[in-house]
């Protein structure tokens, strides 16, 4: 299951309103079938990997991080059909389906023609693979990762604005996979106005995959950009399951007063700047006591000299 | 030779101008002595070990962080002949002494004797561990630490000043340990104003370990304060080896501005402020580029949900 979440993974930002599902289909302690939602959400990661596996997929297991779909569509039979037409001897499935349309479905339809089913495999971890898709799901909104860039001394720049650079190559380059990551890339008008931030992905092979870029409140950019007037508008934003928010410090405190920030990744360098610009502006704080109990820490990497921290909000 | 050091650290803070030195002797694979530098100086590291061991010391090993002082003392005899009448079969040393009075006498005068010497054993673990010492011989002046207790975005305090608390009980724990460590705190004459800090050792059984306090700048401070009107003039404290600062931020500049900070002990908690006050004022930096290569990273731990870490300055 660790690797069909890995395989998820390959989807993150790119499958629109779709949940990023991965699979992988073992026979005789091979694998047989791999797969991962495709760009704009079809196929789907269990038709990609039946595909591959032919009639290999008779009697073999299949891990998938998701309860195969169950509801109708236009664009193409049902997973849970098509699985159950290939007659796996077992289906691991790692979190059901949040959508109505297919939640328990799915597994029910697999069960009742006597294939094995089993619910709740590295569940957690699946979740946060495919978080854009919960959340929007469960709030209606897509799923929020604050970035910064900082010194030791907690500045994103120089007391000028300077910021190129703080953090070093395998940092930026990290940073540049996350944006690829997310289906949308939101900046605010300042930072529009000061730098006029290119938000693609900068990284070879990838720099078909920039997301829509987003600016809050009012600036010149240029014509395929979004544009919304407050941190709650990102609900409207369309099929946008991963949002990334890059800065100025006004716009990180605007989503964090707002509640709007689901992830927070930190990337850190050896380096002291002393009197520079930090990464959030007030966010209405009341007392020190509050602020405590809101982020767990989940990750914790070096990227050459510098440190990726990731946190996420609290339950 | 681990354990000797780890002795050593129990001196740390407390041997006035002496270095604090670990020492173990082994016989037959049993600890037959330990000792660590005893407080204001005397009795070194060695003689406490040795006076354990008694005639158990006759053919053993004995671990020692620094060569045994070679040169006469008002204050007894010198352990380099202490450890010589003893006859140990070895005598492992993990650094040379700095002070010429000593440096390669005291292994001289072991080896002369029949004695197998062995120097360099976890040499610079044992540097860093009496650091103090060792700053004091080669720049006269003791070793200076910086400490900053942050949030996530980088402010040591709300923006009007409040800090209690950003840190969790174990942080703040590991923070007085620190105080008990070093010779000396200073804080600067507005941290003084605003704060009115105490800088004891608020650490159960710990307590009589308060350092000196020290103001930089002028301010109204109890008669056992030290008064210092700029950085460099922490040459002129006397008798100290490790010097810990723990504020404010125009403090915290001027010291890294001077290059006299050696060390950064970086406490930080999942915690965001916003609009925060940093713990670093302007420190003068042209640009970005020169504000890196100056700190490796040392050590990293968690610290309840804190994370604690300490950057040494680059040689």
């Amino acid at each position: 299951m660790s690797a069909a979440i890995a395989l998820s993974e390959r989807g993150r930002g790119r499958t629109g309103e779709n949940p990023n599902v991965g699979c992988i289909i073992v026979k005789d302690g091979k694998i047989v079938g791999r797969g991962w939602t495709q760009p704009g959400g079809r196929p789907h990661a269990e038709a990609i990997a039946l595909a591959q596996a032919g009639a290999e997929a008779k009697g073999a297991d299949i891990y998938v991080t998701m309860e195969p779909c169950a509801h109708k569509s236009e664009r193409g039979p049902t997973c849970a059909d098509l699985v159950k037409d290939a007659a796996p001897a077992r289906v691991i499935v790692a979190t059901l389906d949040i959508d109505e349309r297919t939640r328990r479905h799915g597994i029910d339809r697999l069960g009742n023609s006597g294939i094995s089913v089993s619910v709740g495999v590295l569940e957690q971890q699946a979740h946060r693979a495919m978080a854009g898709f919960f959340t929007r799901m469960e709030k209606g909104r897509p799923y929020v990762t604050l970035k910064l860039a900082m010194s030791l001394d907690g500045c994103i720049a120089m007391a000028d604005g300077t910021s190129k650079w703080i953090t070093g190559d395998r940092a930026r380059a990290h940073a540049h996979l996350e944006r690829a990551r997310c289906d949308a890339i939101l900046v605010g008008a300042g930072t529009v106005a000061a730098d006029r931030p290119g938000l693609d992905v900068r990284l070879d092979g990838l720099n078909d995959r920039s997301p829509k870029p987003v600016v809050l409140g009012k600036a010149e950019v240029p014509e395929h950009w979004a544009e919304i007037s407050e941190p709650q508008a990102i609900a409207e934003l369309g099929q946008i399951n991963w949002l990334l928010i890059e800065g100025g410090a006004a716009t990180a405190a605007s989503f964090l007063q707002a509640g709007l920030v689901d992830r927070l990744l930190l990337y850190r360098a050896p380096v002291i700047i002393g009197g520079g610009l930090t990464g959030v502006a007030d966010i209405g704080l009341e007392n020190l006591d509050s602020a405590h109990g809101q982020w767990n820490r989940l990750d914790r990497r070096d990227l050459g000299q510098d440190v990726l921290e990731i946190y996420e909000r609290a339950a």
